[in-house]
């Protein structure tokens, strides 16, 4: 099971891949789209989509997993994500992906065992959880490894359960 | 000069194609793009973003015309209309068309000439000013006639002004 997390921005959009065999998980991939802040933001929204279908043709995820744009961001912050999360749903539809939504708690519930985890505590947990050298950098790379992680365990959860019906 | 006008929406994007060649003002083409409400929101994104391109490569427009999102409007309902405008701008940049943004004031001022101008005159004055049997319908596409509209006509006093200089 591979999943591409996807942590949305304008100026910086995380992205990170995980694949799971059951036993394990392993990182394939994370880092950061960063369109240049000069450029017009249609070019910027250009620029994620065109990386977003390189990453799925590179590593053949099955899913793209993304957090759910919380509604109480000021409302100028939450459109211009918004139209990010666009582009990025649609890449998922071009490439016939599923697109898992999860919310802030959800991740952190499912990354740290609590929705009030601080952020810097879900990064320690998914370095941790990934056997990682160091806190993966950029955050919003660490952000997007998190939600790809509650992805996978949200999904094994599903699946052990659809097994026990 | 052709523009792509476009008013975004999640269940019926309207679009409506117009051409200036300085003495007057034709309409190529309108319309709403419709996607099965059944579907989940990123197939809808794509049927939308599908449809965009075909129209570009059908009439060539040199740029694309598109209302602001209102802020005052629900956060949830903004978010969902940002999600559709994210795949317009991209369906633009894609093909290297430039994006005009005006506020729905704005497009009022232009196509009634008041900015307090309610809904069916302004498309009222869309049918007249460019000869239709009747009011556009659906609404939608009377709606994106109208920024079409508007965006020739702040073009044309654009193009005047800086011959003036």
């Amino acid at each position: 099971m591979r999943v591409l997390g996807v942590d949305c921005g304008s100026t910086s959009t995380g992205v990170g891949i995980l694949e799971s065999d059951g036993r394990g998980t392993r990182v394939l991939h994370y880092g950061a789209i960063r369109p240049g802040r000069s450029q017009p933001f249609a070019a910027r929204l250009e620029h994620i989509h065109r990386e977003l279908e390189r990453l799925v043709a590179r590593f053949h995820p099955q899913s793209i997993a993304v957090e759910q744009v919380f509604q109480a961001y000021n409302v100028k912050s939450a459109m211009q994500l918004s139209q990010v999360r666009g582009v990025v749903l649609l890449a998922a539809a071009r490439a016939g992906l599923t697109v898992s939504e999860y919310s802030a708690l959800t991740v952190k519930r499912s990354v740290v065992g609590t929705g009030r985890a601080e952020k810097h505590q879900v990064q320690r947990m998914v370095q941790r959880l990934l056997a990682l050298p160091g806190v993966p950098e950029p955050t919003d790379a660490a952000d997007a490894l998190a939600v790809a992680l509650c992805h996978l365990r949200e999904e094994t959860t599903r699946q052990r359960l659809a097994r026990n019906v």
